[in-house]
């Protein structure tokens, strides 16, 4: 059994309880969060729920830590501290600070003798695997990612703090045009706006300009002015009604040419459709929890990713198993 | 540098020594042949092409011997004997015979302290890993292999050896509202005749029997009974014109469940387009050949699968380059 601990309580963590829940060689052992203990109900009878200041009590059984704080702010602090006393899991998902979030995991962790697996999920995490495999399959190729149709919700809180609006809603969506010239082994060129499309569904105020909030998504820098982007006022209901889910998903892929003379085209695709994006991303930092204890008892020490890790040690089968069965 | 050694020089090693050439890191040193060597000529300029028998003469300067055999009698033959000598590399693709062949490279190579990796490719291979992760992430789920657009070479060579028969293309097509049942996450149960349907093209004697020869294909046990299966009679001409790739690819595809009740569905599908099947397997094969040698300077030996490989060893990217760009 691994013995499990989780950090937070959101959505994430939820979707790890869950997921601990269907893997038999998973046990959760205890939730830690900086809220009032007495106010965060768990789903699993008779797991406490502890401060988070507690961790340290419980460095002996623990085997696995996993993170379930946000990327802004709450991981870069917490993951390398929490390294030094356990093996950690974290999803940390800012590619552009990954590289500094490593080393300073890296330190903590190689020092204290754990294994800290960072960006797990699946972007970062099985699109990376995808896009590293494929890239080593097809070295002379292109790569596309494709993100949705699916809630964003860096997108959703900035219209969220625009004046005016009380909720939103914002659907990446692909260009079917676009994944398709892809698919079929084009290999174009695309501006961000012939990738993808936005669409928000927004709840206002009574009373709110309507036209200035419209104007003021369509030309928000960075998160909306290069799309092509849709808004549509829905009531509160509407939003609970239709748009209380977190779907997402999309599409890894590489599209190379193969022989004497690249003659051949080959294209290779991982896609993803998901009803609940927290819960996938949960459900890959469970497995990624069985591959740390796999791999920390064959010495493996410091900062690892998705990378570092080979494909029979995600699995609960035996190697006769796999060799048998799944191969 | 890597160096290779190709052993046969059929279609699968024509990709080979293709994939060499657009991997920087690869050299080609050799191609063995148990034909006349003089009668084979290849593509790269001032390699040798040397009789089988003299491999032991190239155990200082290969690094791994690429193995380009079939299954049926040449695999399970040469794969131990060259593991002696070499670390190795093959696409042994009998799934039911995999442990036994396992079983016998596996001694060989853990008495010579070579790293000897069968079953690289495609099918066995990357849809094997994608088997994996997708049952690992996905534990409440349902696995589903589509096969095709493709030709198969097992089901052509059965036509031909038909009497009557001159030539055969069968082509594997997947049923399109069976794959569409499975992508919404239905998980339905499928037969093997509601999975798949056969496209037969066929070039016949003058004089032949055609509504015999048609018979016999759709009767016959194993390969075409189980299936709808259609045959077309076509000129050599046509044949020659229309059906002289070997396309091939599929999909594989798991749709699970998470959540406290199972309450959100989630679907991973891995999808390949394949123009040349032999030359994308040939491009696994080589990248493979790459992750041997990184996994032979960490003390690796015995027989390995695609399972116990990390994508970072398949890749030429530095750690720092695959943090920065990859992930």
């Amino acid at each position: 059994m691994v013995n499990i601990g989780i950090v937070g309580y959101g959505n994430l963590a939820r979707g790890v309880e869950c997921a601990i829940r269907q893997n038999p060689d998973m046990n959760l052992c205890a939730v830690f969060t900086r809220r009032d203990p007495a106010c965060v109900k768990i789903l699993t009878p008779d797991v406490p729920v502890l401060p988070l200041a507690e961790t340290a009590n419980w460095k002996e059984k623990i085997d696995v830590m996993i993170l379930c704080g946000g990327s802004a702010t709450d991981l870069p602090r917490m993951t390398p501290i929490l390294a030094k006393d356990f093996n950690v899991i974290d999803s940390f998902d800012n590619h552009a600070n990954i590289p500094a979030h490593y080393a300073s995991v890296d330190a903590a962790a190689s020092e204290s003798g754990h294994i800290a697996f960072i960006s797990v999920g699946w972007d970062p995490g099985l699109f990376s695997v995808n896009r590293l495999y494929a890239a080593a399959i097809l070295p002379e190729g292109k790569d596309y990612t494709f993100w949705g149709r699916g809630v964003s919700q860096g997108h959703s809180d900035a219209v969220r703090r625009l004046p005016g609006v009380i909720d939103c809603r914002q659907y990446t969506i692909p260009v079917p045009e676009a994944l398709n010239r892809v698919r079929c082994g084009e290999n174009p060129e695309l501006t961000a706006r012939e990738k993808h499309t936005r669409y928000c569904c927004v709840v206002a105020e009574d009373g709110a300009d309507r036209c200035c909030i419209e104007q003021s998504i369509k030309t928000m820098p960075n998160y909306f002015e290069p799309y092509d982007t849709t808004v549509e006022f829905i009531t509160m209901e509407e939003m609970k009604r239709d748009h209380s889910g977190l779907p997402h998903g999309g599409s890894v892929i590489r599209s190379g040419v193969t022989g004497w003379n690249g003659e051949n085209k080959q294209t290779i695709e991982y896609k993803l459709t998901l009803d609940s994006n927290p819960q996938f991303t949960s459900s890959v930092l469970v497995a990624m929890a069985r591959a740390a204890m796999k791999m920390k008892a064959r010495g493996y020490t410091g900062c690892k990713t998705i990378f570092d890790v080979s494909p029979a040690d995600l699995s609960l089968m035996s190697r006769e198993e796999m060799l048998a069965h799944m191969l």
